[in-house]
């Protein structure tokens, strides 16, 4: 088992030296389904996704049953810029709306069974603006990808990582200009109008040339916040962990996209939970090779599309696992 | 309430005669999402789904609690003419296999927390080869219709029909093609080859124009199986029940546009549950103005891709009923 690592230099070890899918599982599970009381392949996606989360799980048979939701937030120096529809304050009320049980995400985890941990990440103490210095030092970076690598269960199976943080849209927009290049990667986040929107855009553009040519963890303490560098932290636990993990939207995915650029085989082990209305964000699931489960017009983050989204993956699991051979069932193969 | 219709002619009455959703309830719903903490819109389709959920329950915060899943079997006699990948017998081994808890619908079903029924319809008897004449007599389509009325729970608050029965893409492709118009409706139901499906589109067109001019419900009687009859029966029944329904693929929709055709109003009460693999469920959608909740590529019927997307509905009303409003949680509304 991987130690947990201290520094950039540490997180980029991490993610040199990655478990492989279990290959055989994988295979006992496409024998199974072949065999299953259904013509071939009319369960569709339900399918692929069972026996992709077989070989996560190492098991021909697997089902879902201790769903982890984790809510990371943080708060973000740029929020000065006005580059949200919302006061920066909102992230620490929402905080404590997550810890009361009010928010969409507390009634989407309860729903999914899954088990609901929220971590606020210094939110007295916002990361540094972008567009005049990093956001965070090397050390600060590495401590919230560690905060998220400390926050998976060991005996999870199944990781959801969703973020609040007013701003992070902003932040997120800014690591896909750096690490992908390209334009228009910055939208509307909570709901800005057109003004807003070029501001932002334009705060984006500048922030990602000021932070040009770093290797992705760098470039991921330069511009992001800590929620994100928590998220990515999680995503690589979970991998060491072999705990398959359902991608939320925009923010998340940003997070995801720092590991993928470390690593292209960094995301084996997640699927795209959901296809967000943040305009982007299509298109950063195409960066990544991921096909959204679900495609519902969200754009909340908290994790919300995913969480929603782990009801498919249980039930391709319930279906794969519980289902009946045509032997077993007396049935006509065709 | 409506009492249970005994001929076509009573179906007709029961159709044109339908109640509305609960405007008042509509509208309170829209205003408490309105001050519900999250940015407006963020909950995407869930929110209108909650909203539309409401106003059929009459109720301003709904939950779903108790949903039904009714599986409907038939027999076809057009199965003589070679039109499934599988043996007509397979439609009863198929019962036996739901009744044993074998079948995917059933772990949906049970993932989805949902009271699952089976109702076989006359197995030993399959419709008339509708080559050569009308599958049903009026009355024996009453009756099919009377089944499915009589078999949705009055207490159930949210209803799923599915079914079974080898031949029955063909009688659903030849109802669309009467009704609809236009050909293209075949498609390769459980896996049919080039050289079926051609053969298949053939009879399918050829029983179309030879039960034309017909009214839906005579169409229904001369081309449908009886299980689609029955699906037909327990959607209107539904209605009357103000009882929410989550159509399935291309058959299911088959039976709703019989009463789509009969009263463009009547699936005000239906929501589509997915977009099935199976070609033309997509343009039937279109044409009865669904659009699906998911998109997995399913193509299994069963009620398979409708007891999926149970979990989208409670989901949205567990979070419009649930959260937290902006005073209750003391956020800042932006």
């Amino acid at each position: 088992m991987f130690e947990q690592p201290h520094s950039l230099e540490g997180f980029a070890r991490a993610l040199a030296d990655l478990p492989e899918t279990d290959a055989e599982a994988v295979a006992a599970a496409r024998a199974r389904d072949a065999v299953l009381t259904k013509p071939p392949g009319a369960l569709g996606r339900l399918e692929d996704l069972a026996a992709w989360y077989a070989g996560w799980r190492g098991v021909a048979t697997p089902r879902v049953e201790r769903p982890q939701v984790i809510v990371f937030a943080g708060n973000h120096g740029v929020t000065a810029k006005g580059v949200s529809a919302f006061p920066p304050e909102v992230t620490v009320q929402m905080v404590a709306n997550f810890e009361a049980g009010g928010a969409a995400i507390n009634q989407l985890a309860l729903d999914a069974n899954a088990y609901l941990e929220v971590v606020p990440l210094a939110l007295n103490r916002p990361t540094a603006d972008f567009t005049e210095g990093p956001a965070m030092s090397p050390p600060e970076a590495a401590e919230a990808l560690a905060a998220g690598w400390q926050s998976v269960h060991e005996r999870a199976d199944l990781l959801v990582v969703g973020e609040m943080g007013i701003g992070n849209t902003t932040a997120a927009a800014a690591l896909a200009t750096a690490l992908i290049g390209g334009d228009g990667w910055a939208g509307r986040g909570t709901g800005l109008d057109d003004a807003g929107l070029s501001r932002k855009a334009e705060i984006v553009a500048e922030a990602a040339s000021r932070h040009a040519g770093l290797s992705p963890l760098d470039t991921l303490a330069a511009l992001g916040g800590r929620e994100i560098a928590a998220m990515a932290g999680a995503i690589a636990r979970a991998r060491h962990l072999r705990i398959p993990v359902v991608l939320d939207g925009f923010i998340c995915c940003a997070a995801a996209l720092v590991l993928h650029e470390v690593n292209p085989a960094a995301l084996d082990h997640c699927v795209a939970g959901h296809r967000s209305a943040e305009a982007a964000h299509a298109r950063l699931l195409e960066h990544l090779g991921k096909a959204p489960l679900l495609d519902l017009g969200l754009r909340l983050g908290e994790g919300s599309g995913a969480a929603l989204a782990i009801h498919v993956v249980r039930a391709a699991c319930a279906c794969h696992s519980g289902m009946a051979t045509f032997a077993e069932a007396g049935v006509s193969e065709g």
